[in-house]
C-alpha cells in the first residue's frame, strides 16, 4: 500500500522550501555543482534519535570557515531544518545531509568572494556502505588501490568534508574489477589514508592504529577511538603504513553510513580468521548502544511541526 | 526594455526540456553533485559561430570512456542540443557547457555501475577569465600559488575535464589576498601545471613552453600551439619549471573562456615590459581571426528550430 506521506522516501530543504526528495533540485549554475565549491556533513538518525548532531554541526561550521564561506543560516536554524526534514519524512533510521555551497554567480561573475552561500539539506533512508548481513558474515572484502592515490591535503584539505570523489570512485571501480567491495587509498607514499566515505582502523600488535593525515576527522572515527579507550585498548593516531595493514589482526572501517564495519579480507587474503574480530565486535556493539545514550543523542519529535521550525523563520537563500 | 525572449540570459537543456537558465536545476541526489562524478566540456560561440565544436565533443566522449560512463545521447544528439541552446538564447557570443554525470541512484544504491548517466547542457553569455580591457592593458597579474598544489594526475586525471576545483579556488583566494587576479598552481615538485580554467604558456629563450603533465589538454592550448607553429615559433610541450616562468619574456594563459590572455605581472614583478608581448599579441589576434575560419567553425542558424533538434528525438534522461 502506498504511503500517504509524500516525504516518506525522503524530505529535502531547498531554496527555502521543504519538498519530497524526488523533487529536490539545485540550480545548475550553483558553484557547488559546477566547481564542487562547497562543504557538507551527514548525521544519522537511528531508531528515531539523532546521534552526535552537534559534532557534525561543529565540523560543518569549521569547514565553512576554512573555505571562507559564511553559512546563510544560523547554527540553530540549520539544526532545526535538519530535524524538520527527518520529522516530515517520518524516517526512524535516516541519513541526514546538509550542504553549504559558495552560491550562484550572476552573469559573467567569476569572483567567489562576491557570491552568497546557499544551504541545502535532506533526510533519506539510512545508508549502509557495508550492509548489516555482510557485516555479520565477517565484513567487507577490501583492496589497497593500485590505480589511484588519495588527493593530497596540500591540494584539497580532507578535513573539510567535500565531494571531490574522483580518486575514490576510481578506486571503487578498481575494487569491483578485483572482485572486492571497497578500496582503501594510500597517500602515494606507502601510507594508508581512507576510502570512499570511511576511515580505516587496524589492530596491530595489540594496539589500534588509524591514520592522522590526509583523512576526514570522522565522527564515527572519534566515537570508535573513545570506545577503544574505554576498553583500555591503546589507540595510535599517526602513520598507518600499508605494511601494517597487511599484518593486522583485525581491520574495521568507520562511517556515519554503516557505523563500525568489519573487514573480512584484504587483497583477497582473509584478515584474522575472516570472522568478525573480537575487538571489532565489541566496538561495533558499543557503537550502536551509544545511539540511545542521552549524552550523545536526542529523540526527534515526529509530531506536528513546532513553531520554531517554520520556513519563514529561516531567511531565504533563493 | 526587457527582452521578450525568456532564454536571452541563457538556455539550458535539463531532464529532456529546454528551460531558461534561471530555472535550470539538477537533482540534488545526482552523483554529479554529491560526488562530483561527471565530466564536462565547454565550447564557445563567437559572432554567431561555434568554434572547434567537434574537438570539444571528442574530448567529452574520451572523458566519458575514461570514467566508464556511456553518454545518454549520441554525439549527434549532444551536438544538436548544444546548438539548440544557443539558437534559443539568441546569444551571438556564448559559453556553451555540456555535462555528463554518473546519474541519480535509487534508494540505498551506492554502486556507480548501476546508475544511468544524465546529460545537461546550457548556453550563457560568453565568459572572460581576463576581460578584454584588462587584456588590452597588458593582461592579468598572476601569482604562483604557495598555499596549495594542483591535484596530482595519480589521484584525479586532469585530462578528463572535471569540477574538482578545491585546489584552484584555494589558489584563487591566495591570488586575491596577494593583490593579483589569477593563480598558477605547481605540481608540488617545482613544475608549473595550470590555473583555474586555463593552461599556461611561457616564452623562454625564443621557444614557447607549456606543461605536458598534470594539465587539461585544452582546445585553446592546442590552437595556440598550432598558431605558434604556423609562425615558426618552436613549441616545447614538457616540463615547465617554475624557475623558467620567472625568467620568461612573455607569459600567456589559454582558455575557451577568454582565449589567449596576456600576463602583465608574476608575483608582483612585470613580465617583459608589462605590455602585451609581441608574440602573445600575434597569437591572440590570429586566435580570434580563426573563429571565422570555416575549417574550424560553423554558423549557428538562429532561425526556427529545425526538425532534427526536437526534444522528442533525444531519449529522456529523467
Amino acid at each position: 500500500m502506498a504511503s500517504e506521506n509524500a516525504f516518506s522516501d525522503g524530505c529535502a530543504w531547498v531554496e527555502g522550501e521543504y519538498v519530497p526528495i524526488s523533487e529536490a533540485r539545485v540550480p545548475i549554475l550553483d558553484t557547488g555543482f559546477v566547481r564542487s565549491d562547497l562543504t557538507y556533513d551527514v548525521a544519522a538518525v537511528w531508531r528515531g534519535r539523532f546521534f552526535r548532531l552537534d559534532d557534525h554541526l561543529d565540523r560543518l561550521w569549521r569547514g565553512c570557515e576554512r573555505l571562507r564561506m559564511t553559512p546563510p543560516a544560523t547554527r540553530e536554524e540549520v539544526r532545526a531544518i535538519m530535524i524538520e526534514t527527518v520529522r516530515r519524512s517520518g524516517l526512524q533510521d535516516a541519513y541526514v545531509e546538509v550542504v553549504v555551497t559558495r552560491g550562484v554567480p550572476g552573469a559573467g561573475e567569476r569572483d567567489p568572494r562576491r557570491l552568497t552561500p546557499r544551504l541545502y539539506a535532506y533526510a533519506i533512508p539510512y545508508v549502509w556502505l557495508v550492509n548489516p548481513d555482510m557485516q555479520d558474515q565477517g565484513g567487507a572484502d577490501i583492496i589497497v588501490a593500485r590505480t589511484t592515490r588519495r588527493i593530497p591535503p596540500g591540494a584539497v584539505d580532507p578535513t573539510v568534508k567535500n565531494f571531490h570523489w574522483g580518486d575514490l570512485v576510481r578506486g571503487l571501480y578498481e575494487a569491483y574489477d578485483r572482485g572486492a567491495w571497497l578500496p582503501v587509498l594510500t597517500d602515494g607514499d606507502g601510507l594508508v589514508t581512507e576510502g570512499p566515505g570511511f576511515n580505516v582502523f587496524a589492530l596491530v600488535d595489540g594496539a589500534l592504529k588509524t591514520p592522522e593525515r590526509g583523512v576526514l576527522l570522522g565522527i564515527t572515527r572519534k566515537t570508535a577511538m573513545e570506545i577503544a579507550e574505554s576498553l583500555d585498548v591503546p589507540v595510535h593516531v599517526g602513520d598507518l603504513p600499508v605494511s601494517d595493514l597487511y599484518r593486522a589482526e583485525e581491520i574495521f572501517l568507520t562511517s556515519t553510513a554503516g557505523g563500525v564495519m568489519p573487514v573480512a579480507s584484504l587483497d583477497g587474503v582473509p584478515v584474522g580468521d575472516s570472522k568478525v574480530g573480537s575487538l571489532t565486535s565489541r566496538i561495533r556493539d558499543r557503537y550502536w548502544d551509544l545511539h540511545s545514550d542521552p549524552a550523545l543523542s536526542f529523540a526527534v519529535d515526529y509530531g506536528e511541526a513546532s513553531d520554531r521550525v517554520g520556513t519563514a523563520s529561516v531567511r531565504s537563500t533563493v
